[in-house]
């Protein structure tokens, strides 16, 4: 075990191959580890594609993984901010890195299930939701990654997209908004359950790696019982033809300095 | 009443404020009336988007208008086209087009209400169905368009979207493809109404009028009982920063030429 100090001169403990990774655009650190967890892009476009209030608010982030959506989110509110992860190894991650950045006072990790946190913490409690669920259906056992962690975060061994959409649902005020991110091979299904849980999609916005490619990403925001009326916003492509991030790709991960 | 004579030397009569315009990437011309009907970029789009098969089939299009859809798909294969439209005075500028155009062996029109064409044209019988239904929910009387030849190309008057979707499935093949364009708003019906006639979306095309805008149109195309699995393609931008045609519409219109 290593650890670091933060500027507070805290110290946070680094286990295994555990790093301590700058949060590009923004003025705080995150641990993440090759072999158990580290964010993806996707991440980051949820945090920054989600409406979020800015002078209070209730937020959650389900999936939550080493926290990097609630990370990302502090700096776009005041509001407070819930993360849910079920593994107790990134659970861990989370709360070791909102302590480094000294968000405490705001930000929230439980360990636990969502599917128990309707019950746990109430109905309709949230403004926002958020979740970057795994994305890949169980396949059979000798095709799982045999990493457990990656495996859990990947696959819907411990959470589906239905349960994922249930539990915001349930979490979300009436009028508030739940975002996903996904693959596009799910949009069907997305827009299916999110109508079968009274979400109504409101703004979807699709991410192609480059012009002229099919969509890897998407991204969907819902109102609890809102009204039809959907906005497909336009296009974020991320690498250009020279295979280097696109400007709009450079600003969100390394702002705009 | 005027009259137009074509390559073979028939007649063509042209009624009103009647045009012979030109399709302008193919060698074929349609009879067009501004106060009546003129087909739109949209057909255009979904005549190009929709799968065909090449050496025979059998292709039906709902809510064809002046015949435009049936008219392009007729440069790409060479099975045969049904065309149905409900407004007589539609459905006679599409007969004169077929016939301006020597394609009365593969291209028929129908007069009639689409909803009568599964008992009429039987079940199952079409590889492939297109269709670029009215876009608006009926409003009240007094804000209908006053002509009523544009109200019920536009308004859902005579033809919802789910009539649209339920005869569509029911004239298709299994394996079969429907083609649908609309208004992206209507995302969430669309997908929700396929699934619920076993539909399932396929393909999905956004088209956006200038980069950095929300998309204005949307092409769908699905399978009759298929799997799961959907592809967004890339988007369509239609004009560039100088507000003249992007290159890819100059071709979808005037052809490489």
């Amino acid at each position: 075990m290593r650890s670091c100090r933060n500027r507070r001169n805290l110290i946070v403990n680094l286990i295994g191959d555990e790093r301590l990774d700058y949060l590009l655009a923004e003025n705080l650190r995150i641990i993440q580890s090759p072999s158990v967890f580290a964010f993806s892009l996707d991440a980051v476009l949820l945090a920054r594609f989600v409406y979020v209030p800015i002078q209070k608010g209730n937020m959650i982030d389900l999936c939550s993984g080493n926290g990097v959506v609630p990370l990302f989110l502090s700096t776009r509110t005041k509001g407070t901010i819930t993360g849910v992860e079920i593994q107790e190894r990134l659970y861990d991650m989370a709360v070791r890195s909102i302590a480094y950045n000294g968000l405490e006072d705001r930000l929230e990790m439980i360990q636990g299930d969502i599917k128990e946190m309707p019950s746990r913490l109430g109905y309709g409690k949230f403004d926002v939701v958020t979740c970057n669920p795994p994305y890949f259906k169980t396949p059979p056992t000798s095709e799982i990654n045999e990493n457990e962690h990656l495996a859990i975060a990947r696959h819907e061994i411990l959470c589906t997209l239905e349960d994922a959409i249930r539990v915001s649902s349930a979490l979300v005020r009436a009028g508030g908004k739940v975002a996903f991110v996904h693959r596009p091979d799910r949009l069907n299904d997305m827009i299916e359950l999110m109508r079968k849980y009274r979400l109504e999609p409101k703004r979807i916005k699709f991410v192609h790696s480059k012009e002229g490619k099919e969509a890897n990403t998407m991204l969907v925001e819902a109102a609890k019982n809102g009204q039809p009326g959907l906005k497909i916003l336009p296009p974020l492509v991320v690498y250009d033809g020279n295979n280097e991030y696109t400007p709009e790709v450079r600003e969100i991960l390394y702002g705009n300095d």
